[in-house]
């Protein structure tokens, strides 16, 4: 059988959604432990229990709604994503994914319908990692990952502890931070974030894993003289270094894999001044593939660059490394009942590799793990041009609540 | 004849001015109207009168120092620099200047000399331009060069406005800022700031004249999209743009002259986060030359190299000229008594041509202008290592204060 989802309420509750914190640009503006965070945990708590949900929150701010099931011994099926935006972000990235899970325990409702299994919808702590880092923090403490007196601890730009916010905004709760059932299964909607659903003109994407990353920062150290009457040959600028890294960081991901990239996303200058050669210059890189061999080669690269472009300029270096997340592969369990369930609607589906992580990477620590991608417009995300048709946005919602009824009936 | 320079009272004075706004460091911290720029003020202000000059300050903060000569119908000698410092700079740039000329006239005194030419001392407001820009601002307002409204209302990064600075250290006078006599030169004694004089095991440099320079900003814009799930091929990456400018301003001047320099001093990248792909990143150009055409090519390479860049990655962009200063030549009236001094000295000299701006480039607007260069270990300046022993001070200082004798008195 399938469930049918209710569209218009399914699309009204999105609209509800991002109205809180929402940007003249179209987008949201949700940091973690913000004050609208805060109101989208209000909203979504009073959906839970309207839903008939028993509500718990964890010592880490995680959100669960539970709804039980028929079978005691059975275990729980999870289901659901974060409510949290990047700065000036999209409307769908994490929402529609606890969106959705909301709406399954309605559709039961609706239908009358008992699970085997026990249902949890969740809505995860900090998952875009903008304001504090890293990014999937309340998952990856849930999943014992990360220590929760490290995280605790982690202050945002201007200095604030996130503790201390988790407190403010209302939301540290009672509930250890860690699994208090038995799980079966979990399963996230997210949109893409890449282009390759639309380019192959697919309905919805059925995730079969997710890349993994490594994240890592060099310094060069040089010498902070004046512009004007230092020779060429006797300058050592640590910016030069680091612009050959940004060049090498576009360039390798193309020697290496097909799914591969790489990407400088800040850099920092010092002194920054017209008139100065700068002396500290800090570049970060990241590269993401399926294999593991294919991240670790990238990072060797980049290491090898360094080296290279600090002995052309004299200069010192450094490296550190921030993160490394080895790539996932998703349970046959989750990524069957996907199929399944996208080919029961009539949908054309495609297996996909995700390349951006999701809480879905830390729950495979925990229990078997899956996706359901939605098309994103152009590919584009964590910007306030993200876009997802509400047809699209249906479908791979509708792929989402079949398959976990699967999982959870079964 | 020559005059002798008092070289325990001259390092004295050194010594004592470098003690105002002085770091851990062994530098100086005296931005332009701050605190201890008024201190360094009040303190010249005091040397001025003892030495008996009769004391000015003109609406933009400039001061001067004037002793009469006998001719009332001779031009004024000018001599000077200026009393503050880069962030964290050194404390021989433009102090060692203004020192000098305090000796000069002290030397005068002591050896009850009058000149022909009236002496004026001068130390010129914010030449470093660190916390206002321009650079070289007060000589700049002076010579006609810069219109005062527009200065005044310039303000640094905090947002203060400099008028009201100005005002707040109690140095906004009321001569106009403009030439009060007729002037015959302007002489400054300046330390190199750059490896020639060393190299070439010189004790002091008569410095020809000042390379012009090219100053300005390119801005790319790209898309911010998530550095995960975008495809190499789907991005537009500004910050690999700008890198591709870095590197060019560095190739660039080994392509046109000897004395050719470029410098990316200045970066800035949006939303500069690692995980987001730079939508939005300027960079500037500066290029110096002895020779206008150079500066004019090196600009029109770096644009093209820009259109390039952009085309490659799929950017807009745009560019933004801030400053172009054509090269100076010095007079051969001062050329001539900095060469002869030194000889007359027995001191090792060379010419050269100054690769930093200095006041004396407005100067060349007004009068004949000249400089002598101190050494400059290693070159280096505007940080806290800038060092030039004592001799080298001295041998520099002797022969500003014969040149300026012979100037003054011819």
């Amino acid at each position: 059988m399938t469930v049918s989802l209710d569209r218009d309420r399914f699309v009204g509750t999105m609209k509800e959604q991002a109205e809180i914190g929402a940007t003249d640009g179209g987008g949201l503006h949700r940091l973690a432990l913000s004050d609208d965070d805060r109101r989208a945990r209000d909203w979504v708590h009073e959906q839970m229990e309207e839903a008939g949900l028993t509500v718990r929150v964890d010592e880490f701010g995680n959100m669960f709604g539970r709804r039980d099931g028929t079978d005691p011994d059975a275990g729980t099926v999870l289901i659901g994503s974060h409510l949290d935006s990047q700065p000036y972000g999209g409307i769908y990235d994490g929402a529609m994914g606890v969106v959705t899970a909301l709406e399954f325990v309605r559709t039961l409702n609706d239908e009358g319908v008992e699970t085997t299994h026990p249902v949890e919808v969740v809505n995860w702590t900090n998952e875009e990692g903008s304001r504090f880092q890293p990014a999937m923090q309340g998952s990856g403490v849930w999943a014992g990952t990360h220590d929760i007196a490290e995280e605790y601890a982690k202050t945002d730009a201007d200095g604030n502890v996130f503790e201390e916010e988790l407190e403010r905004i209302g939301y540290k709760g009672s509930t250890p931070c860690k699994p208090q059932h038995d799980y079966e299964a979990y399963l996230e909607l997210h949109i893409e974030q890449g282009p390759y659903l639309e380019e192959n003109g697919m309905d919805v994407g059925v995730v079969t894993g997710i890349v993994g990353f490594t994240w890592g920062a060099i310094t060069f150290y040089g010498e902070a003289d004046h512009s004007g009457p230092t020779p060429m040959h006797y300058r050592n600028d640590a910016l030069v270094a680091a612009a050959d890294i940004v060049s090498q960081v576009r360039r390798i991901p193309g020697t290496l894999g097909e799914r591969t990239v790489g990407t400088t996303g800040y850099i920092d200058s010092k002194p920054n001044s017209i008139n100065i050669i700068p002396d500290e210059v800090t570049v970060t890189w990241g590269f993401r593939d399926p294999t593991e061999e294919v991240i670790t080669e990238a990072r060797d690269r980049v290491l090898a660059e360094a080296e290279a472009a600090a002995e052309r300029e004299g200069l010192d270096w450094e490296y550190e490394d921030r993160m490394f997340v080895e790539p996932v592969h998703f349970a046959d369990q989750c990524t069957d009942a996907v199929q399944q369930s996208a080919d029961a609607l009539g949908l054309d589906s495609m297996p996909i590799f995700s390349g951006a992580g999701h809480d879905a990477t830390h729950m495979t620590r925990q229990m078997d793990t899956g996706m359901v991608f939605a098309v994103s417009e152009d590919g584009k995300s964590h910007n306030e041009d993200e876009y997802t048709s509400w047809a699209d946005c249906c479908s791979a919602a509708e792929t989402t609540i079949n398959a976990a009824f699967d999982l959870a009936t079964e």
